[in-house]
């Protein structure tokens, strides 16, 4: 009985894809719904997400950031103001046409991101120097039509933060930009173990009107980069578009500098691709909702759930559960590894009998049998020491399956056989980078901060190289 | 100067609608937008919302709720299935008609409460008695296509949480029913400092599709009613419509029994018309995101800034700000004061060399002098005193403003000359309360917990009377 659940995970050598589904299935995160592309996140998938939303928001309090909400309705005018935004959005767009029973007089998109409303709103709100900055952050969801969905990954609608902010100077919304990609890239390294390259996008690869796009991006179990969190700096693109001037301390009229940054659901299932396994889901300590699971053994015997109640009562300061549902210790340890839960805490009568536990790792299975009195210790222990070897571990694997290509048949070459990043040099000309991916189907994921240079000239066409990029096969 | 700030607004005896927009707005709580009937919370409103929410999640966990996250959008024929339900919400949800470029082959309500979403995830969810009872709980928005709208009070969209429980029995569904509705109710009195009446709605006020209705009912300072928080019965209804069934111990299919429970942003609006006065927002501490303002007398004098953050420091376990900008301190007092901040610490130059500061309390300008040392003890005593005063003068106001109608004449006659609530005997006939409606345009608010008997018969028929209700008009 204890094999079942697991059985019923395909194995992520076999087929990568039906192992992310059947675990974020298994492992309880979402299930389907009757709306098409959209799904319902369980408790265990939301508690997650929770954490996430709990740590950054106080992350970006600590920069100053406040809180806001902005309707989630956007008049097609508004939409329309910045060319080139619109163009990104308008495809993928969901249409409110109808109010009650009453046909709109304009038509309304529900939110894929709201650069439009904060600008109208910093139109209305900015008037002087002192006005500034403007740090707005908000909690909400958004839309994006998108044909091929997957749970996490790529959904209709997801739930995201996104930080608008407005600057009196370039030099400080470009410093905002990167302090916040900054942030993000350290929360995931720091909290969710997961390692990530930080650099500039491409033009081709920037988000819809910005001057530049920054980004985090990760390394999948199977190869493939996610782009993790992205940063924005508008420059004052959006303020023309939307003539949000300020009057500065000369008493001159000044457009002001914007950013925008976000980071978003798809995070869980990038936990999931990263740390996951073939017993199921890995949870970093520092983000499971559940840190510790006391399964009780022969729990009806005297004494037996008391001694894990106490240990639950030892460990106060941890998220801790003491499983003493009437399902047999197997199972459910099965279930307590499905679900990521880094550590189990094992305790029956022959444990109490010699005043011991058994404690067990999730990610290696490694067995710790200690004393009662030092199990509090040996919990802090292993979780900081699961934490950083979770994140060694990712970068390890993100290393190994970094690749170095000097000329465009290597390239090719690696792409097709070796899964993972490839670093190669171009020549900045967007021909060359549509080329790439029209005949690898890798796409440019970053110009990294720290540059290497691994030839003089572009990896395409053999011309003289002006960046290092990395380059992949992308969710 | 100082008197500028004041100056805008209305007074609240002279115009209330108008008194309460000025507050709003100067205590830049909310901002129009240029969707109509959507409003823009700014950092000061949604700060007060996080708090609420914040204390809400931690009362609602206490009790056994998860959260969970479903889809905004609900297809028509989910939404059609349970009759009632459809009738009461169709008219007044907007559609989604359009995804991308595509017309859509059925149009998406945007969700104006998530019933059927939540029954159509138990519907496949929930199949043994072991997986009950659920208890799921989600924070979001709704949009109900309103045609006249106020911030906070009724707008097009607006934020809240909607509980959604299933039951193997419908003694536990009563049972959460109303164990919910008490926990709106304590944390009302406990955290807002709003008293609230508790009771059930009639039928013709109850929820679309429910069996019964629970309502707490509080009292804005114009004398008019505000619903407060509702907690919905639904029997097996919804179980039936969407074919909700679990095996029971004897291996029977048995219909499950639901509840549903909601909390909204009206309710910073409460706030404001609870405690409100002409010189701004009063915000009772427990709620407030700044419980004291420290402002600095001659602040460029040596010294001066220094011992105000001293001060801060020693508030630690305090929502403490400094406000040192370059405004006058006349002005700060009447900022603080439009914004609410439940108490002010004035230090100067002369109260420094005195070893004093002075502390005034927002609601009843009360100061105290106090040496340094003392300020931490007389911060934690004052902000208890006017946090249970507050509670005490809005029951009082209530108690004030309560009336007992013995025949239609005098609830004519107080419905006309007093605003408030009015108790007065009911015999259960819809069409009484619809002729009370009609010619004094007062609601039935909630047939309370703990009925008196103010006469025989019904106030409005003369038949004999079968409950007390308390009526009034409502926002």
């Amino acid at each position: 009985m204890s094999q079942k659940l697991v059985k019923e995970i395909t194995a992520m050598e076999e087929d990568f894809a039906q192992w992310y589904t059947d675990v974020v299935k298994k492992a309880e995160l979402v299930d389907y719904t009757s709306v098409k592309g959209c799904m319902a996140i369980k408790p265990a998938g939301y508690a997650i997400w929770e954490n996430i939303q709990t740590e950054l928001d106080r992350r970006f309090k600590d920069t100053g950031v406040e809180n806001v909400y902005m309707p989630m309705f956007i008049p097609e005018s508004l939409l329309q103001k910045e060319k080139d935004h619109v163009e990104g959005f308008a495809p993928e767009v969901a249409w409110v046409t109808h109010g009650g029973l009453e046909p709109l007089q304009e038509r309304l998109c529900v939110r894929p991101t709201s650069e439009t409303l904060f600008c109208d709103f910093y139109a209305k709100d900015i008037q002087s120097h002192r006005d500034l900055p403007k740090l707005y952050n908000q909690w909400c969801s958004v839309v994006r039509w998108e044909k091929t969905t997957r749970p996490f990954l790529r959904s209709r609608e997801f739930l995201w933060q996104e930080g608008h902010t407005a600057h009196a100077t370039a030099e400080e919304a470009q410093e905002r930009t990167i302090q916040m990609l900054n942030l993000y890239g350290d929360f995931c390294e720091e909290v969710l173990a997961i390692p990530v390259l930080r650099g500039k996008k491409t033009d081709k690869e920037k988000f819809a009107g910005a001057e530049a796009t920054y980004t985090i991006e990760s390394l999948m179990h199977d190869g493939k980069a996610l782009q993790s969190g992205t940063s924005h700096n508008f420059g004052d693109g959006f303020a023309k578009a939307f003539d949000i001037q300020y009057t500065d301390k000369e008493n001159k009229l000044q457009y002001v500098h914007q950013t925008s940054w976000g980071f978003t659901t798809r995070m869980v299932g990038a936990i999931i691709m990263v740390h996951g396994d073939n017993s199921g889901l890995v949870l970093p300590p520092r983000i499971a909702p559940t840190q510790v699971m006391i399964i009780p053994i022969q729990q009806k015997k005297a004494g037996v759930l008391e001694k894990a109640d106490e240990i639950k009562e030892a460990l106060k300061g941890f998220r801790v559960k003491v499983d003493d549902s009437d399902k047999s210790p197997g199972w459910k340890f099965s279930e307590q590894e499905m679900r990521g839960i880094p550590l189990r805490i094992e305790i029956g009568p022959k444990d109490i009998e010699k005043n011991q536990a058994v404690i067990v790792r999730r990610d290696t299975r490694e067995k710790h049998i200690v004393t009662m009195d030092e199990i509090p210790a040996k919990i802090t222990e292993l979780t900081e020491m699961m934490q950083n070897d979770m994140l060694e571990r990712a970068r390890t694997h993100r290393e190994e399956h970094t690749f170095e290509a000097k000329n465009f048949e290597e390239f090719k070459q690696i792409v097709d056989k070796k899964p993972g990043f490839v670093k190669a040099m171009w020549c900045g000309d967007v021909a060359c980078e549509e080329k790439i991916k029209e005949e690898t189907t890798a796409t440019s994921r970053c110009i990294p901060f720290d540059e290497e240079k691994i030839s003089d000239v572009c990896v395409c066409c053999g011309k003289p190289a002006k960046s290092m990029v990395y380059w992949g096969k992308a969710y």
